[in-house]
């Protein structure tokens, strides 16, 4: 007889799981593996609560295996270490983001691309690598192996750091990677959502011109007295759309539906880069044109490696970066997820784990 | 009255136009403007035959003005130089390409960029500065100013090296730009027409293995015994472009039609390049997931700028590159824009100018 989810594994675990596409999450028993020499063990404070995880609970993207704990934004506070750990100790402040594993040998892993690894395990929802199943960070503990690890910076608040480790990296790394830094450039940041507004705060502290595209007009105010960028434009104008034609040097996409890439290309100037960061469950519509008349590329990016995720980490220490959240307990997991499909969310709740799951077991 | 063609400027010129949208070429007689301080007059000789040509005279982009003489493959001995001119003297052999004039001053032009100005003159079917319209290289003579005229390699055939002006540049500059000529990568060539098959070619000299991409079962002895590819990949055969998913390090996508760019993309490793060169009518489908789950890229380009298409022609002169063409008369000029449109050419029409054009005048 199959052994259950809570007996499964020698350590039993809490937390709080989707049981079937209605996504609806409840509390949920299951167990983890044993601390192994290379594993971390960390007791969870909060977790972020992340696009992805409404995906994933729903099943849009159609390989989820119930029960799901989803939750890949996660900040807590190591309570074990195996024999070969080095980088961490217990009592250290530690993140772990979207991934867990990765074959660490490839060309890939060895570029510090674990992202990008054909072998990776998420750190939810995924094959583990002893057969059993990976759960996420709506739960009172985690296993994980020391690389996947990430030192939490002392200067930072736990609770509005934890979407750094996912909606973070996944804007600071394509801005790294496509050369997107350059002081005095003007990037658009579409989409003012979880990665949006991150976007907005690394852009600016590179020292970039931002202007922020959304379809939302209520976001403007936002847009430039609380996040400081340069200005606005509300993607249903067409007048100022045209006149901000042939304007940016870059873009960066993180609208989460169906939208136009082309109107976003013309807003481009000639060798301007798009980068998207979204993933969407329908194709989009390409008109190759003007990507070839103007040498315009686009561009996608997801996460980023650990050593990037490390130094994204420490650039935000350095400029105080977190991201805006609105933190909330376990037991509202199910109206946030509602709130974000609605994009009513200031702009990223958090889960405050630790002081809330307990009193749900 | 308005002055007709023939006389509007001082220089009777005689070449082939279109005069509507059947695309149908036949004689006609026209006027050049003066040879300016900066000019360079040039008798034509050869000029290539490009699918922007059957696309133009067919005005399937909708902005074609008749009459329109087309060919932007010219290649030509200087007749007369500007008193201004530098570069150029009586009796050199030179080229002409897709542009014959942009600003000059604006920050594109100033990085030689003159093919992505906003206010770029391309070689027909465009208004000039002085009001009147271009008209292209299947005519007797051209007049162009000397920063638009390259010096053409002595070892080269001028014939088989017209094409290098338009299909070798188009394909060469993405591959610096991007940054796609490491040794020993793997590039795949979509599509196996003029513009493909020089590709091959400049990637063989950059060192790297190649693999083309066609639907045509006939092109696959074409493509590795006569220009040196590696392999081969049938379009059509999913067995063998299952194989090939995630080994490609770049590829060059020139084909003219509505296609899959997913396809492509899939047969890309993570961080796999795919530059697209066709000028489509339609827009095509993109699913963004594999471009973000693989930190893929989809840049698009034209030509080049004049500095980098001498780099090329000089380039090809060293490697006595050329393309491989079919010479025809004037007169076979309306059979090869059909034979084009039904992909049978190998792999470029060239129009001995010199040689027929006068009887038929």
């Amino acid at each position: 007889m199959a052994k259950s989810s809570e007996n499964e594994l020698p350590h039993k675990c809490f937390g709080w799981a989707a049981k079937d596409s209605s996504g609806i999450l409840s509390p949920f028993h299951f167990s983890r593996r044993e601390n192994g020499p290379n594993d971390v063990a960390i007791k969870i404070l909060f977790c972020g609560v992340c696009h992805s995880d409404v995906h994933s609970v729903k099943n849009d993207w159609g390989f989820t295996t119930y029960p799901v704990v989803p939750g890949h934004e996660i900040v807590g506070i190591v309570t074990k270490t195996g024999e070969n750990v080095k980088k961490f100790k217990v009592g250290d402040r530690v993140g772990v983001g979207v991934i867990v594993e990765s074959c660490k040998e490839c060309d890939i892993c060895q570029q510090d691309l674990e992202c990008y690894c054909s072998k990776l395990v998420f750190t939810y929802n995924s094959p583990y690598y002893d057969g059993t199943r990976t759960q996420g960070g709506f739960s009172d503990f985690v296993v994980v192996h020391e690389r996947f690890v990430l030192q939490f910076p002392d200067n930072l608040p736990l609770d509005a750091g934890a979407p750094l480790l996912c909606a973070g990296i996944t804007v600071y790394s394509p801005m790294i990677y496509y050369g997107m830094t350059e002081p005095g450039k003007l990037m658009g940041v579409a989409g003012l959502g979880g990665l949006g507004h991150v976007a907005v705060k690394f852009a600016k502290a590179f020292g970039l011109k931002v202007t922020v595209i959304s379809n939302s007009p209520n976001k403007e105010s936002d847009a430039i007295e609380r996040l400081g960028a340069d200005s606005f434009i509300l993607s249903t104008d067409t007048a100022t759309l045209k006149a901000a034609i042939r304007t940016m040097d870059y873009i960066i996409d993180t609208i989460p539906s169906d939208h136009s890439l082309n109107s976003l290309l013309s807003l481009l100037k000639p060798n301007g880069k798009l980068i998207t960061v979204g993933l969407l469950n329908k194709p989009l519509e390409l008109t190759t044109f003007p990507l070839v008349m103007g040498r315009k590329l686009i561009g996608g990016s997801t996460l980023g490696g650990l050593k990037e995720t490390q130094d994204m980490l420490d650039f935000c220490g350095k400029h105080s970066i977190v991201a805006d959240i609105e933190l909330i307990k376990i037991d509202q997991i199910n109206t946030a997820i509602e709130r974000i499909v609605n994009s009513d969310v200031k702009y990223r709740f958090v889960v405050d784990v630790a002081n809330s799951l307990s009193t749900t077991s």
